[in-house]
């Protein structure tokens, strides 16, 4: 809904800008969501973006603010007199504030710094420590703990006071007094217990977690296939150092998904969105893997070489070359791709390897059956007999035919093989995608189809 | 953590098995998550699955029996008496009621809807109306709901009489008399509010709302982009009919990015995990677009055979026509694989078409030039100089390194077009990926090819 309604917005913000209507500004923003928002901001210009944040009450400029891309948040923050740095900063939840110094230079993360207060600071720093894709990276240390020793009635009351500053009260957690993560207990089960009833009574204690240095993918697919709204976060002695909520985990997993894409195609990830990106940096990211691929396509080159006479001796081979390769690299690509996705679903494992070989065997016998047939008729009705070329005779087809099984049937086993051996070794098995098989399958093709040219052709 | 104890718990409840050691193993999986028992049960044997089953106590054998996949859910519900069936279905939330008849033959779900209690039967009906991708199919009507003139207390009160059924209770929706939604509250504002305070007057009125009829994937984005924990759902006249949570959200995100990577291999989607797909139906989905794309490199076949006389004049331009077409189908795949994925998630829309060709228009020059300078040196010096073949000249160089720019330039620009196209029409962007692009990009390089051929070398 909101899509549609888009550049009429922008064209009335622009608009009540221009002529100075702040106060018709501020109740076109008010009811808009701040996803929303950010959205819009994105496309304002530049000096417009100042005076329409300013515009927003407190509460939902932070919202906004968070909602924004980095150059925005910066330009943003250099403009800010520190008040209204603090003011913005005090509305900040931790986690969102910790993603914002991440993307900042160094000068603004100071300002940043400066102007939290004390204990906000302490936790920033803490988290910023971190590496980059670990779980402590994406937590936040602002979770409702509770003691197993409360009663419900204390719990409400400790909820009460200091609720408000919460990530989320949903899931209330349970420590001992050496901060050791004993317990925890949802919101509901609270509302559905009897006053006086204690927390360690009532609470659950079989417990999942996960360390501040486990990979922030693997925690984000636990939270979604638990079905949780939170996981607690432990240091290495089990004490409880944060949370990740969901919000959290479903962006961990859409760049996750992103990054595996662009792997996929050859591609090297960024962060940034497509339009945001710029020539230069696209170019960065596209030029490496075209390269390596060109240069590693000299084998099928060397083989073409190699094979020269055999291809002036029956001309029309060349012909099926293209069908041929392109055949292989689908082949392959359908076999790696189902692969790399099944891995990262957590579905297949390395020591399914001899299962995924033979499936792969069966269906790529069935595929290259079927296409085989298909293309021998093709080439003698299309080829031979409506375009009449001569050259098209039932050998050669033969050859063409053979050469797609064994083609098929060798990116097959390649494809589905390479991700889960890249998995083994430690790689990304994602790198092992299309370009990739396809540069090797190519010269597998090739080697095939001259061995049963000479053999059944006897050139 | 859970995978690696994986193989020794299944050996274990096994072993229990074999000995009747029905306590231990009861108490071995009391302590575990439901979603981990379903994997365990997964790998169990097909006699040993209803008695496991038969031990977990009544809530977790549901939660246990919502993560089964459907295979095994049928074949317990086969062996359920009606006994068991009913005390299942009475622990279950609708919505997974729902998706489990979705899956079952036309027996079974009779047998299921003839013992759910009437009023989960009118909602299990109604549910099943909805188009099978519709955000109504995906939804629970087990929601709280309250009205504006009650005060907290009569809303707490509300919650504790019906809360233990809903699905969710962090997020409490306000309707009218007539069933309309006109407010929300989330469960921590509740909790921070004065007991009479009326919800009329604290509740949120800015609501986000979707349509029953909705795409799923265009709910669960949205739920996604604006961080929320639920989706109110109405119908055309704007009666609150139920919510989508977040979890349920996250599945279909997940099932959606499968089904976009399968679609972008040349595969067609499936639903079912890779290793759970037999080989016909692996075959049934991989062999229809290899099918295709083999005959549509036809094209390919016929220049090649128009240009034979050129390509018998100069042999060795044969040996780069693979290097030629790998590098041209992976520049056509970075460019609509990186449109395909900035498409579905919301960064680039058909209106953007000029600046997107633009972009890429500037990156492919890059591309190509790059490419082209790396290509022209490996030419002369390994080709020429290493391999010392004298066919490899400075000017076979300039044509195979001119192509290269043609190549990269018209498939990044076909490349990023496509997928734009295919939005605009109502396709599904992503089945114009790798595969397709390079089929059409293999003719467009092999004329350019022969076009600088016949230019530079007079042929």
């Amino acid at each position: 809904m909101f899509e549609d309604e888009r550049t009429e917005l922008l064209e009335k913000i622009e608009d009540y800008v221009d002529r100075k209507r702040y106060a018709d500004l501020r109740d076109l923003l008010l009811p808009l969501e701040a996803a929303d928002i950010a959205q819009l901001f994105a496309e304002l210009e530049e000096k417009a973006l100042p005076l329409a944040f300013r515009l927003l009450p407190k509460e939902q400029a932070a919202e906004v603010f968070v909602e924004l891309d980095s150059d925005q948040q910066e330009m943003l923050i250099q403009g800010f007199s520190n008040t209204e740095l603090k003011e913005v900063l005090d509305e900040l939840y931790l986690d969102d504030t910790v993603d914002i110094v991440e993307e900042m230079p160094a000068g603004v993360v100071k300002r940043i710094l400066r102007h939290s207060d004390p204990e906000m600071r302490k936790s920033i720093n803490e988290i910023l420590k971190y590496p980059e894709d670990s779980t402590g990276s994406i937590m936040t240390t602002e979770f409702v703990d509770l003691k197993a020793t409360m009663t419900v009635e204390d719990a409400f009351k400790r909820i009460r006071r200091t609720g408000l500053d919460k990530e989320t009260i949903n899931i209330c957690y349970v420590t001992d007094e050496r901060r050791h993560l004993t317990g925890l207990l949802s919101i509901r089960t609270l509302l559905l217990a009897d006053e006086d009833d204690v927390i360690g009574d009532i609470m659950e204690t079989n417990l999942i977690s996960v360390q501040t240095l486990d990979d922030q993918e693997t925690t984000a697919r636990s939270l979604s296939k638990y079905n949780f709204l939170a996981l607690p976060v432990v240091d290495t002695e089990n004490r409880l150092v944060g949370i990740v909520t969901v919000d959290d985990a479903m962006d961990v997993l859409q760049e996750e998904v992103t990054e595996d894409i662009e792997l996929m195609a050859a591609i090297l990830p960024s962060d940034k969105p497509y339009l945001k990106t710029g020539v230069l940096e696209t170019w960065k990211a596209r030029t490496p893997w075209l390269l390596i691929l060109m240069l590693s396509a000299t084998f099928t080159g060397i083989i073409l070489t190699h094979f020269e006479s055999s291809l002036s001796a029956c001309a029309i081979l060349t012909a099926f070359i293209p069908m041929l390769s392109g055949t292989g690299g689908n082949s392959g690509t359908q076999a790696s791709t189902a692969v790399i996705r099944a891995l990262s679903l957590g579905e297949v494992r390395f020591s399914d390897l001899l299962r995924v070989l033979w499936k792969e065997f069966r269906v790529s016998l069935c595929c290259g059956a079927c296409l085989a047939a298909a293309n021998f008729v093709k080439m003698m009705v299309v080829d031979r007999w409506l375009m009449n070329n001569p050259e098209v005779t039932a050998p050669v087809a033969l050859v063409v035919c053979c050469t797609l099984v064994g083609t098929v049937l060798c990116a097959k086993l390649v494809g589905c093989s390479l991700p889960l051996l890249a998995e083994k070794a430690g790689f990304d098995p994602a790198v092992m995608a299309s370009p990739f098989i396809s540069t090797i399958v190519d010269s597998i093709s090739l080697l095939i189809y001259f061995q049963f040219a000479t053999a059944l052709l006897g050139i």
